[in-house]
């Protein structure tokens, strides 16, 4: 029996980490949400690693931050360790990442969301979607409580109709003994969006007493540990160690004499997997001439002895995962606390989406995270908050918000996502970004915080401290095409010591940070008009000059895509009107409806002469448009 | 496909509170021990109220303190407000209770067994238990994982076949969107142990920020708090206040409006329920005249702004919950974040254990908690405890413990249990404790920890500081006989001032502390030999003086039935074959197969008569087995 259980601005289906900057974003700016969870002790859980961030993930983490999210500030308030991954590399590739208290996490999670105005976070299994002239109306709950809401925020991650594998057994079941609930499903199904199978995976959590760490590489953290938000002002230290094990031939073996047994070798699992996070028989088969894979092994939390073994997800058999572990150095008495498996669950094909991640068959129903055919925790949170934001944009009927390929790592992800779809989990990744040179972690907030600050999302208090930072860059850059450095004993030590040629005159300051070899802190005591300024500055203003030409170029080519961005391609197309287009790029581009020239010529199936056809078609419009007004 | 997945000693099936004591008893003796959960985030989870203790309960949880389990010093390790209840009443009535932080009860809980030697904590499913020459031999997980075991201790609380209704719904579950597995249930049947179908339920969680607390009753917690464990020294503070709110003739109105809509009373629902624990709809029905019911609202931790409605469980359909809270006074705005629910679960038949809680079906399997048919955390935890020793002892060949009904509230709770058997979940409570001014909560050390020591759970260094205590108190006591104190103007006035006589002569301490208004700490003034005592101390000192005549009646009647339990019962009687038994005894008899006398005699259906009838059996079997032996 139903009955009428109130009126909320947005639903947020789903309570992960997608839902969870959902429904923060709907409710921070202004529109009352409610956020619907199997289970409240499960919000925010982290079924795979324990850690946020990571090459690429943590880019995103940063612009998360950057546009008002919580994963960063979250991140900050309970890790145990954190690391600037690939230090060695250009500034581009340089990825925070933290290895987080799972149940911290939760907790601090969960209190957000409960203490946030306009959010009710409620347990209950959503079962219908109403869809009411082609717009979202209400949710049902398994109870036959109705909703009315104006949109809503599907983020069921690998919950939706779950099967986990291990081995030759399979049932239905989301992660960790929870249901993975059907009958959303049906009703997505009957809603006409085309539903996709995935399939991921996870490796086992051991007990830390069972492993001689003795003969283990140490993986210690970064001190001082920077911090992933820019409202984290003294972000603590790091309170514990990873470690490194390998796995050896031994265990190759026994995976490969047990491929047979494997789910997917055995072609019992139809969902698609995610090919840049590898189960470890995949790795053993894809990569036949390595010798042995690196396992990262993780703290789940600082009062728990669970561990998680990175790097070998498996869906073999229990009785095989725990021959091949046993092969491995200090792994002789490993003990497992859980069983690594795999899991099929359904999401939908991302063509179906707009680039705000709005369902092009029903009007204020967005996707976000695994569901949207992603993988990663950090990918799910960036989608939730675009899709949330966008929801509350479309209720408050502002315009709406889509980041490009050349603002953000974001942008990016969505765009790849909505124009090209996925045939198999989507993880964000350094070389998806073609700008990667400017979208970098470290100026994530330059980038986006403006943006955050215009829809709403970032504190007055925090705007002004960014626009002092700004400042404090854009002077500090003036100053070093000013200072001219003389040439002096000292210096001309300091640089051969580094390996470049010493000043026989007065060089400017930018003139010698362009040098590779130099550093801006290192040249302090030649500097002595310098201002003291925080590493965060001093960061922006060397990278900066260092990579100016770089950069340039980039913006040249990012300004030939602005360009194309502006070019609107209006809702009502009909591209089968459109003479000249080849019949593939026809139907691509009705399938995906493109918001723009840009976005169209990203369509794979859509040519250079197609872009001509259109770019004339789009003249041709606008001339016929403009005599309607004459 | 099956693996041999290892040995150990015993396995426990559940990680609740029976299974965590069976299992923490086990390894703590020296039996290395697996604990299967089906999710290692629920480990020590608390479905129902955020509470430990409460009249009776509390006696229970020093009981198991005093036999060297975790509950009470897991309770004061994170609670978050503590009181002694009914301080108004004799000392037999006090109970403590501690609301705790769930969350981080959790974690300690799950910390502790993974740190303990000998266990190991795993997440499985068992589906079988597998029997040999009528004992225990095995257990198969979900994953085709065969442990070889010599004992096995079911405690599965109310998850097997678990069925959640809530009004007109009804779905396979556990708690809180988690499996309520059936495989187990159907190899139990098989096994042939008699499965009953019991139902509990619990309140609505809501938002601490949709009660309006300016009207309603405060409840803090005592200062000094008083701990539960014998092992906790310095327990803390008190860092949350509870509050009290009421239903009233508008509530109950819309109960009883909607009564046909309850599973219960539609009939929906084949389970028996908790008749000490009713549902607000039960209330209201069997306490019509009643004009309101109070509400305790309980925060579920520190960093949750959830609260616990208890007292008002339901399973009325959550439109009828929301109409009837928002009726309550300060509840006008409430939001649910949790819905009432009622569950369906199996469990056995009492009576089909030994009162070691061993089936009688299959040697080495053991039974504890909700299993057992019983309800609350601490009547699981006592059950699991015990269970957990027996199955220890009997895999190193020792003699069982069996706790006699004048040893403690556990005692009381298993022979009531495995004699009586019940209909409905059965709950601890005072009145069922016939020797209840001996079993007193503030006395489970002196009774219990002997035998903690003897079995080996209590450390020498604990048993030093108890035998410590215990010569204070003995010490103290003598001096109460000995010392005369003189009548003097202000002991006199003091007399006076509590409303009895003054002094003319001299009286003894001991004298003086029997009248029910004089209190032992008030004499210090007028006693001025007296030592530097702990509380602890000092309370027991007291109490044995003033009740000294009570006790002393009821240790004649235990010392009566002390000389029935001597009187045992030898397994192999044929009751069939004992002429003079009525047939009913007879048949109740050969159900129950009493360990003693002292036990026949409780059971329902056997006369005074029939008791004469079995000692005089036993007295002409003595001779025969004596002749026997000439």
């Amino acid at each position: 029996m139903e009955y009428q259980a109130g009126a909320y601005g947005a639903a947020v289906i789903g309570a992960g980490h997608a839902g969870i900057e959902a429904a923060l974003a709907c409710a921070r700016l202004g529109v009352p949400t409610v956020l619907f969870t199997l289970n409240l002790d499960a919000v925010a859980n982290m079924p795979c690693n324990p850690s946020i961030g990571g090459t690429a993930k943590g880019h995103l983490v940063r612009e998360i931050d950057a546009l008002g999210g919580e994963m960063g500030r979250a991140a900050d308030a309970t890790f145990l360790q954190s690391r600037m991954l690939n230090r060695g590399k250009g500034p581009a590739v340089h990825s925070l990442r933290m290895q987080c208290d799972r149940r911290a996490y939760h907790a601090r999670m969960k209190h957000v969301l409960e203490t946030t105005p306009l959010l009710d976070l409620k347990q209950a299994e959503v079962v219908e979607i109403r869809v009411r002239k082609g717009a979202v109306s209400a949710v049902v709950t398994r109870l036959g409580a109705v909703f009315t809401v104006r949109a809503v925020v599907i983020a069921t991650g690998t919950y939706l109709r779950g099967r986990v594998h291990i081995g030759e057994v399979s049932y239905e079941s989301g992660p960790d003994g929870m249901f993975g609930p059907s009958l959303l499903s049906d009703n997505l199904q009957k809603l006409g969006l085309p539903l996709l199978r995935f399939k991921t995976g996870t490796p086992a959590r051991v007990k830390r007493a069972s492993i001689d760490f003795s003969t283990l590489e140490v993986q210690t953290g970064d001190n001082p540990v920077i911090p992933f938000s820019f409202e984290t002002e003294n972000p603590g230290e790091n309170t514990a160690v990873c470690h490194i094990a390998y796995t050896n031939a031994e265990t190759h073996h026994i995976i490969r004499e047990n491929l047979h047994r494997s789910p997917l070798y055995a072609g019992r699992i139809e969902g698609v997997g995610p090919r840049y996070c590898p189960s470890i028989e995949d790795k053993v088969v894809r990569f036949a001439d390595k010798e042995r894979h690196q396992i990262f092994i993780e703290p789940l939390g600082k009062d728990t002895e669970e561990l998680y073994l990175g790097g070998i997800s498996s869906s073999l058999p229990e009785e095989v995962q725990m021959q091949f572990l046993r092969t491995i150095k200090g792994f002789d008495h490993i003990r497992m606390m859980r069983t690594a498996y795999a899991i099929e669950y359904d999401c939908i094909d991302p063509l179906a989406l707009t680039p705000m991640l709005e369902t092009k068959a029903v009007q204020g129903l967005y996707g976000a995270g695994q569901f949207n055919g992603t993988s990663g925790y950090e990918e799910a949170a960036a989608q939730g908050l675009m899709a949330g934001i966008n929801a509350a944009l479309q209720i408050k009927g502002e315009v709406p918000l889509v980041l490009s390929r050349a603002q953000a790592y974001i942008g990016t992800l969505i765009d790849d996502l909505v124009t090209k779809g996925t045939n198999e989990p989507y993880r964000m990744m350094t070389s998806r970004a073609e700008y990667r040179l400017v979208l970098r972690q470290d100026n994530a907030d330059m980038r986006l915080t403006p943006i955050g600050y215009r829809i709403g999302l970032i504190s007055d208090e925090r705007f002004v401290r960014f626009k002092e930072k700004q400042r404090q860059i854009q002077t500090e850059r003036q100053r070093t095409e000013k200072i001219i450095l003389p040439p002096s004993a000292k210096l001309n030590a300091y640089l051969e010591q580094v390996g470049t040629t010493p000043l026989t005159t007065g060089a400017k300051l930018a003139d010698l940070l362009r040098r590779p070899q130099v550093h801006y802190d290192a040249l302090a005591p030649f500097d002595l008009g310098r201002p003291v300024l925080p590493e965060a500055v001093r960061e922006q203003v060397e990278i900066s000059v260092k990579y100016e030409g770089y950069i340039k170029r980039e913006n040249a080519a990012i300004e030939q895509m602005h360009r194309l961005e502006q070019r609107v391609l209006p809702p009502d197309i009909d591209y089968r009107a459109v003479s000249g287009l080849r019949l593939e790029a026809m139907s691509k581009l009705e399938a995906v409806r493109p918001i723009n020239i840009a976005q169209a010529s990203r369509i794979s199936g859509v040519s250079p002469a197609d872009i001509s056809v259109l770019l004339i078609y789009l003249e041709q419009r606008r001339g016929a448009d403009a005599d309607c007004f004459t």
